[in-house]
């Protein structure tokens, strides 16, 4: 018998490759952070003596779920504006707001608000584009998630850099400081087309081949950006990042929205992914990607919930079946994207996106243990005839009850714990509750026994007539 | 000082009515299972004493969320048939499966059930339709729900009746059964215009009128049932509804996906309701409903999950969170269907379309205490802002806290109880095992190493020709 540290003995399994593959009764053995078995219960109990046996007997055990695209730290704007239209979002909330507040601190502490949301949410690896990014890392790190940070790049200067140079020089610097952690790895993050010069994208075109880093950009998130784009420089954004360079396999479209079948084809053929973040298009009306498109060219397919302020849910589950449902509503097809393709968008797909599908996003032998056990013994997932239905279709974030990442219990009966297996969130609820106040100063009088219409003069004040610096 | 039955101190109340009405630190006053006071925490203190205190410091009570359209019982089917267009879905799962299975004990199991995910999910009153409405009813009240049971009508036999003359008067009979039961009311259900001939419906208008009772029938939900109806009566369903006098404020036009803005103006016109039903639109692939119509002309909306096979959860909140996610997304307008517009909806809404506005629908002294509490308090709605907003775009069902139902508490800390206290879950559930197992053989073999694919044959040996008496 071999000794291994740990051993889950599960309901079902669903590996994800093969795709819609269901494993009854089956344990994963996992050893030195690594899947080194994935067998019969009765089987791994004859070849496997584990330090730690877990048994999962209503369980659904998964892949654990990747985030494409976030703004971590701004899960401390949750709320700060709905139901207005993008122009007036960003000009009179999001930007000042981030003008008056973002700095180090803010992205530390946002960042751990949201890699505990996430965690609890399922999500083992989250890609994130934002300022300070070190912090950012530093806090997913801490709270135990596999982090993909975002080299950020904007020609606006904010309190984290001063232009593009300075934005690339400083996130190639914490690259080499985190280089040797196994648990980080990074992405080129430009943040769009309209906000990047064609000098800075180029150089970015050149980085990505020399550092074989992968590059996170939003583009067509919405019709006005084309067509300002068309305007600007006679282009299409995505043609205007072809001619630098810039769509390859290494490419992660955020949002894709508006595409026409020759720009899905396009990606198709260059094998660059689409991050498609369903509730985020919605809300902000920028339209509905065309999901049923990308999957008839087999365009590689991942999911984000991009940041809380859009959202206002860093709940990869939600976007899952959001996507599931809007591809066969807007598509009139009914068997569009069926639970096998959106729970692999969420898992492989992002992997894929992200260079790390040799390591992750899949339950095979040899991969790091990034898992996700979903309880399905309660009332609304009752009766089961699939649990990869149920996965996509009936559960919530609440029946996640137990994760691991690289091998490591993170949240354990649905509570995130740190390494001695104490819970984390009281410590990261603690300075939320300091920005909250600091946030609710800024935004003005609210709870005056009416929906909060914060005044637009506190925040206002700071300078957002260029946008500075914002990176959603 | 007044003794009363209990009082609620809430951080926040929402009344529903004013609309977008926050009231912060205010206690609601319940006795006789009335509310019978809503006022500030402190004063409330000195107004009343109650027999029963209970503090809410971290939470938003609003009224209880009114589910308008469901087939409750259909929860015994949940997840059987996803991914598949229409036509499969029912006539290969769907049809089969309940021409098979359908009797008082599946409907009786079936709807407790459903009752428990819906009490769960913040749900205190459901407007269901199915067959043997007097078991449903009866389950619906032993868990503690408000019943609003449909008095069903369809041309097609059934195990539950003969013809619509027959179904008609058993629905009616259990009316008079159950009348002076003070948490159930009823609706006349005729199924659809393509499945209840004009001398029924013609009939249905009488009867709405002469009893007083609403009419809860799916109307325009595919573009086919247009056509057909084109093709056969030479008039669209909703026409062939009104020249049968039933555009009327009594009218729950369920679904009312594909609308010509002279149909919604009609709609407004009468006063009639739309029950918007976001997540099985799309799950079949029906369309997109035109929300922001409807606010534009002032239809009144109201929300339904539709039943489990088809959605896969009884979660209004999820419907809340999609129909305003959806109308932007849809409308382009990302100011479409905001959060408090989304609440009236699931709450006044619905309670109007049932006529039971006067008595349920938002927390006003006089009304009915049915009341909901989210804890706003963990990391997934953390800061908080604006408990609006949190409601609709952050919550999940697993923020439902407690719940009363006319005055009772029916679940506390997230455990539907009964009279006595005592958890009702496991009584629930037992029986739904057995349903799995009946069901899981007809769908044949499932859960043998690969994504469950049942035979086609055990199930569509059942006569499926005239798709008889489905009521979905």
């Amino acid at each position: 018998m071999r000794t291994i540290d740990t051993l889950l003995c599960c309901r079902w399994v669903i590996p994800v490759r093969p795709r819609g593959q269901i494993l009854k009764e089956h344990a994963i053995a996992i050893d030195g952070g690594r899947i080194v078995g994935v067998l019969p219960v009765a089987q791994a109990q004859r070849e496997f003596s584990a330090r730690e046996t877990v048994t999962l007997p209503q369980h659904v055990v998964t892949p654990g779920l990747v985030n494409a695209h976030t703004h971590a730290a701004m899960s401390l704007l949750r709320g700060v504006g709905d139901d207005m239209p993008l122009s007036r979002w960003l000009g009179e909330r999001i930007w000042p707001l981030e003008a008056a507040l973002a700095c180090e601190q803010f992205v530390y502490d946002g960042t751990r608000l949201a890699a505990l949301e996430m965690l609890r949410g399922g999500q083992t690896t989250c890609s994130d584009m934002y300022f300070f990014p070190e912090a950012a890392a530093r806090a997913l790190r801490e709270v135990g998630m596999r982090a993909v940070v975002g080299i950020v790049a904007i020609e606006f200067p904010t309190a984290y850099a001063t232009d593009a140079d300075d934005y690339l020089r400083k996130g190639l610097a914490t690259r080499d400081a985190l280089r040797d952690d196994p648990l980080v790895s990074f992405t080129l993050a430009p943040h769009a087309p309209y906000t990047v010069a064609d000098a800075t994208l180029a150089r970015i075109a050149v980085l990505a081949e020399e550092l074989d880093l992968p590059v996170h950009i939003h583009v067509h998130e919405t019709a006005q950006e084309i067509e300002d784009s068309v305007r600007q420089y006679g282009l299409r954004p995505l043609a205007r990042l072809d001619r630098l360079g810039l769509v390859t396999e290494r490419l992660l479209a955020v949002h894709a929205v508006h595409l026409e079948e020759a720009e899905v084809a396009l990606l198709a053929a260059r094998g660059a992914t689409a991050v498609h973040c369903p509730s985020s298009n919605l809300k902000l009306a920028s339209g509905i990607a065309r999901v049923a498109a990308f999957s008839a060219h087999r365009v590689n397919l991942a999911l984000g919930t991009d940041g809380a302020a859009s959202n206002n849910r860093l709940d990869l589950l939600e976007e899952m079946r959001l996507a599931a449902l809007l591809a066969k509503g807007a598509s009139g097809d009914a068997s569009a994207l069926p639970a096998s393709a959106v729970l692999e968008a969420a898992t492989l797909g992002g992997a894929r996106a992200l260079g790390l599908a040799q390591r992750i996003g899949s339950i095979e032998v040899g991969k790091e243990a990034d898992l996700v056990a979903f309880d399905l013994g309660a009332v609304e997932t009752q009766p089961c005839f699939d649990p990869l239905s149920h996965l996509v279709y009936a559960c919530g974030r609440e029946q996640v009850s137990d994760v691991w990442v690289g091998g490591r219990r993170v949240v354990r009966t649905r509570q995130a714990i740190d390494l001695s297996g104490a819970p984390l969130a009281g410590a990261i609820l603690a300075p939320v509750a300091a920005w909250q106040n600091r946030i609710g100063q800024l935004l003005g009088a609210c709870d005056h026994g009416h929906r909060a219409q914060p005044a637009a003069a506190p925040v206002s004040s700071t300078d957002s007539r260029s946008g500075a610096g914002h990176l959603r």
